[in-house]
């Protein structure tokens, strides 16, 4: 799989977005001339700068109103292709993306489109590109990619290809499986993209509202299923116009990008389809439960932890043989209190204050568990463990707290036993287990957080809800995977009562 | 005019929105049991904050999910209702909003739902207060005020009366004509909001797309006009749920909220309805021209800013009197640099460098328009003319530099000759006049700009056009007031080339 993303899916100059991009690991960019056209660098430099990131430009787009003008707009059109056939071989790309007219003088006609473009790929082969043709599902005459590869047949041009972009087939709920008809060969590019199933104009949901694979409720995964069973071996690229990824760190968005593509194409090879490439990751598994939550905090403010837990039915249970951790139980409710003035607990207690340093969830393979989520770029999280400590893997959740990953042959009985000769539970106040754990961050980094969660596990998300908070709007998102419930709580960080979380 | 506005409407914790509704100048507000729920004030400590502020509270709100539900969730209902009650009284307000079933189980049926709200009217009696149904335009069985007045006609019921919504009505298209056969004595509340003409799924569009009256696209006018003409003089009262006032400054959100009221009724009552109050502002007049545009800066600085102008085929047409300030003219374009160390003009250079410092906009009547936008909030900006100099009434704009109003019976020609000995404007490179101004400002502020302008003039908006700035997007909003064309460039501020003029 080669791998693209739009620049302007991130936020930031160029030089932070190439940055942001190479270092998440992408393959190439669609580049649009608005990079460029206020900065200093010539098309060339630039060229050289996507090069220099390791990275290459997999298309120049967008090439707007062209096909089906009468003259003397159709000229002019071609005046300024060429222009940009130029522009093109300067910056070193060869592809450029077509989208379908909405000028208000087109005639429409699928032989006079055919015609145009027959053309446009003569003057494209001049000078040794070649163009794309996309249905955008506003266009005028076209917005449709069946009526863009008829166009593009019928045009029967080396140069001249189809462009798909999911947006734009499934937001105009279009059966991907049309796609299939399709040679892969005539497939130039394919672009990517989500969105919230919100019923809403479609130029404003396309600008605002799109999102990466997995993070909306759009069937990419059947639509990328379609592209797949064509053959087509060309870059998937990412174009994502979204308000919270413009308001979002360049690096985080450009990882979610990257870790939305390796979901994507693990659960299209996961699909029925025959000979398609081999699955490279274990499966996704549900969470058994949450087995134990860990506190970072001091032997100062410990003691009011430790209250608010016994005043909630929690008994002290043991503590730990080597570390100052002492684990409170009820039911099958496990917290540790960590006080530790080392390791990474305790610099999650300097960054944040008394704060959950670690989760630990009880999956069915916790090693496969671990190749998943580091296969999806999560990062691992690896302190050496004191002798006579059991190495349990461990990855680093969005907000960079731990992630505990333990199967029954971790010998569980034995981390009790032989960590913190433990007691046994007792019933307390009747709280039987940790059956959902809430999570707050600001608005901007919620699709980060539910794209990790349903990436690495087999996790469902319910519809996002709106909260009234006190002091403002809170979206809601509930995400079950088995035995694991996640609430995330987006706030505007400034306004709300669950800001104040973050 | 009894001026209301929902806590919503306004950011930040329940102290803050008080101070900034107070300040904006309002009568009361509508309150949500989640302003103090998880504060610690009791609800009779929360009345008496509000009329501390010198603010009543207009409205308790909402109570959802009442009318039409079977057994056991009917009698449930009336006790959640009377609990209310016993919390208005607390509070210290009367009057409760019932908004239209989304229950599941609601059966519907005109006749159980005025029996309902009759029995609800008699609980009410008994506690003093009163409750008005609301049409939620998403409601299950009533989403149409023409359905809710009918269960309230026939409810019957002094204590039982009808809220009207601007959103709810005009968001479904129904004629708000409609309203004119309602009694206004019927009518015990009317809240207001307005909303952009975007095609959305009506829930979404309502939860985060409202705006004040004016900054939308729906003809809140017409509904108002229709409300007039019933005899209604309760509240009128704003429930705006919208994103960029969550982000916004609470005083900015509530001034502009009061400035599209007063706004509203003077386009009201200017409408063709008889025996209306009489119109308190003189009307709303178009400019003319922009007659000048003035620089603030150093003279260290000056020299470059007058190399710029020279190069765009200005000419240096003359000094002024007694200050520090040059004029620079071509064509029709008059453009003043002022290197002045003192007063207004070097304190906005102090705050943003060399910028603009005053527009001078020539209108039909200076005072007059000075009049009507006083009227309307504007901060009237009044530096004591030095000796000889004229008196020309000026306000501040939204980011806080001057709009100086100039009409012809000002002396224009007395002005450049008088304070300036001017000399007459040369053609230079071929630029006739200042035919527009583009400003910046953060997204979050675009709203209020575009209300202060085409609430102050005659002023018309063009639909809002999104532009793909070099780092990112840009929302662009042009307006046009006869001879003053501005265009309102909405930026990211963290992000875009645009963001760098704020």
């Amino acid at each position: 799989m080669k791998t693209s993303i739009a620049t302007v899916t991130v936020s930031g100059t160029l030089p932070t977005k190439l940055a942001a991009i190479a270092a998440a690991g992408f393959d190439g960019i669609e580049i649009f001339e608005q990079d460029f056209l206020a900065s200093d660098f010539t098309p060339a430099e630039v060229g050289r700068m996507v090069r220099d990131h390791g990275l290459q430009i997999t298309l120049f787009q967008p090439f707007r109103d062209f096909e089906a003008l009468p003259e003397p707009h159709r000229t002019r059109a071609f005046a300024r292709a060429e222009r940009k056939f130029e522009l093109m071989t300067q910056l070193g790309t060869d592809l450029m993306l077509v989208c379908s007219t909405m000028h208000p003088a087109a005639m429409g006609g699928i032989d006079r489109m055919a015609q145009d473009f027959r053309d446009l790929g003569d003057l494209a082969a001049r000078h040794g590109v070649r163009v794309g043709f996309e249905a955008l599902c506003w266009g005028r005459h076209v917005f449709d990619h069946r009526d863009a590869w008829e166009v593009v047949r019928r045009a029967d041009h080396r140069h001249v290809g189809l462009i798909l972009d999911s947006f734009h087939t499934l937001a105009r709920k279009i059966d991907p499986d049309t796609i299939r008809a399709i040679p892969g060969d005539r497939i130039f590019f394919v672009q990517l993209a989500d969105a919230p199933a919100i019923d809403m104009d479609l130029l404003y949901w396309s600008r605002h509202f799109r999102n990466m694979p997995g993070e909306g409720d759009l069937d990419v995964t059947g639509f990328m299923r379609a592209v797949a069973a064509t053959g087509y071996d060309g870059p998937l690229s990412l174009e994502i116009f979204n308000d919270q990824f413009r308001a979002g760190l360049p690096r985080m968005v450009a990882q979610d990008g990257h870790r939305s593509l390796i979901a994507l194409m693990d659960a299209v090879l996961r699909g029925a389809e025959p000979a398609l490439a081999p699955v490279a990751l274990p499966p996704p598994a549900p969470v058994g439960r949450v087995e134990f939550i860990e506190f970072a905090t001091t032997p100062a403010e410990a003691p009011a932890l430790e209250a608010l837990l016994d005043s909630a039915g929690f008994a002290r249970a043991g503590a730990h043989v080597s570390k100052p951790v002492t684990l409170w139980r009820q039911g099958r409710a496990n917290v540790l209190v960590n006080t530790g003035e080392a390791g990474f607990t305790h610099s999650t207690y300097l960054t944040h204050g008394t704060t959950v340093s670690e989760i630990a969830l009880m999956v069915p393979d916790a090693q496969a568990a671990f190749a998943r989520a580091t296969g999806l770029l999560a990062q691992p999280h690896g302190e050496e463990p004191a002798a006579g400590e059991l190495r349990i893997p461990a990855i680093r959740g969005v907000g960079g707290s731990v992630l505990r990953l333990l199967d029954e042959g971790a010998d569980l009985a034995g981390i009790w036993q032989v960590d913190f000769a433990a007691s046994p539970a007792e019933l307390g106040a009747g709280i039987t287990g940790i059956d959902h754990i809430g999570q707050t961050m600001a608005y901007d980094e919620m699709l980060s957080w539910s794209l990790f969660y349903t990436a690495i596990f087999d996790a469902r998300k319910a519809p996002m809800v709106d909260v009234a908070d006190p002091d403002g709007l809170v979206r809601s998102q509930a995400i079950r995977a088995g035995g694991l419930r996640v609430t995330l709580n987006g706030a505007e960080a400034r306004h709300t009562l669950a800001g104040r979380f973050i």
